[in-house]
């Protein structure tokens, strides 16, 4: 099953059931995802209807899916956490910003919490005044969506609570983040809105690509049309998403349609290439003494895509370009 | 006008109008104080019109309000963004922990995102596994709830986005807090959900006690019947209220029903005492070589209120007691 919300006018947009081509769209019988999400097990049985209905092409009211007027699947998330889960980017970032690595790196997650209430659509601009000052990167993630988690959840409790999947750009301003973590409270300024994945689906579209802790796939990314990397997210990752859910639950529990990130996918083999442009810059600067590829400047496109093994788009595209503040133009 | 929320078992709730004396309540017209929120000036005159009957006793639909049956005001929150605008609670905290004081300090506020989605009722039990060893803590503050606010907001913007005044404990797990925040990101495990006040209420309630930036009277905090501070709330705040706002919005706009913290209310004066234990125990450790008061233990209770001029209670009280995990007993 493939969900999708598209912009209506209102906060949260009005919820779509999406054929697995992406093509084609049906109205869901509750109108938000976050309505979906507070009540999934009463939900899910229409929209599955709904979704075979439309994949077997006998949905009459099925209307073509304009990817344009897409919101983020989940227009306003009550919580968004964001983990490093892939400790080759950890160690590359750090080490371009001069930081010190964690002593307890390889044993528990790296995480912060992130503006869920306004998410970018997977085509909205990235609205930046400055973006070589302020030093704007992407970064390629895998998400999950969870349903509500007890506080102290167990692994068990934490794979079960996934219901979706999907993928994120997190959009970061290096040029303000090593100011910012100075001052030890984490992300403010630094992580600004993030665009998702034109739809989230449930984990048994992923087929045997998902082992319920993990997709093994490659993340596919584009800067003005070039693939700067494809890494695949199934591998070197220390972290997995019931370990980040784990994590998450030690001291809170979390509420249906809590947003967990993977981290930016990185992978020790440097030919899969990068998900941000700080990694490529990091390795630039210990190659060459010099980081040679520009942060994002107005004008630039970033394209985030999964395929399946037969080459199929799962998720849609993020296709962002990067613009100035609407407010300011 | 003066707003609370009944549970009702809905995740939600539903919103009711209280009287000035916070005894006696009426239905509001729209269903979740987010819904209000969402569309302000639509709901304002009814909401309104229903405060003025309630208070002229003019309302024959009105009913006593329990205390007991209050979720928090917003019990579901996009965003909780909390700050540190008392410089004084800073260093004390800073140094309890051996912590660097950032340098931009007195320029630019601390802020951290805290968990929205699930916040406790003014009488829930703040539930610890071990609060000794976790060092559980309270944080009495002073928090605002926001319309939308743009991007890059001036002064001005941010401050006529103010729309509700509010009280929450910002309970902080102090024995978590050094361990988490070498990690570099900020917060998840040491700052677990907080409980915030009755009522939420407009600012004309507060008479001259509000200047349009910061609350100036004194914030009342007892342990097990104790009272252990009565700072000013308006004395030594660095950062008021549309200075954190400005501060949060420098790179995201904030969406409607975004709840900004003033931080741990604290005044240089220290014969006010204390709104929260470990700037207690800090003084302790400077003036006799150790700190002597414990961090709180199951059963501890600890009540935040604040009163008018004339004595009577703004917010009603956040009276909560120290628990083991409901999950666990």
């Amino acid at each position: 099953m493939k969900l999708a919300t598209l912009r209506d006018g209102t906060r949260d947009g009005r919820l779509v059931v999406v054929s697995r081509d992406l093509r084609r769209a049906v109205p869901a019988g509750c109108r938000r995802l976050q309505d979906a999400l507070d009540d999934w097990e009463w939900h899910v049985p229409a929209l599955r209807e709904a979704s075979d209905a439309l994949n077997a092409g006998r949905a009459p009211q099925a209307f073509d899916l304009d990817p344009g007027r897409l919101m983020a699947p989940l227009p306003r998330a009550y919580q968004w956490l964001d983990a490093s889960g892939y400790l080759n980017h950890v160690e590359l970032v750090r080490r371009a910003r001069g930081a010190d690595l964690p002593p307890s790196l390889y044993e528990e997650p790296i995480m912060y919490q992130g503006a869920g209430d306004t998410p970018l659509g997977p085509t909205d601009p990235i609205e930046v005044d400055d973006p070589e000052l302020w030093g704007a990167d992407f970064e390629a993630e895998v998400v999950v969506v969870t349903a509500d988690c007890p506080q102290g959840a167990t692994r068990e409790e934490a794979a079960r609570s996934i219901l979706l999947v999907g993928l994120v750009n997190d959009v970061s301003l290096r040029g303000l983040i090593p100011h910012e973590l100075r001052k030890g409270f984490g992300f403010v300024h630094g992580k600004p809105a993030s665009a998702f994945s034109p739809v989230f689906v449930t984990p048994d579209e992923l087929g045997e690509a998902w082992d319920g802790a993990k997709l093994s796939l490659p993340l596919v990314v584009r800067l003005n049309g070039e693939v700067v990397g494809r890494p695949n997210a199934g591998a070197d990752l220390t972290f997995d998403f019931p370990a980040l859910i784990v994590h998450a639950t030690a001291t809170r529990r979390l509420s249906a349609g809590t947003v967990v990130g993977s981290g930016t996918v990185s992978n020790r083999d440097r030919s899969t290439g990068v998900c941000c442009l700080v990694e490529r810059r990091t390795v630039e600067q210990l190659e060459h003494g010099e980081a040679r590829t520009p942060y994002l400047r107005h004008g630039d496109r970033v394209t985030i895509e999964m395929r399946d093994a037969d080459g199929r788009t799962i998720f849609g595209a993020i296709d962002q370009q990067v613009a100035p503040p609407s407010r300011c133009v």
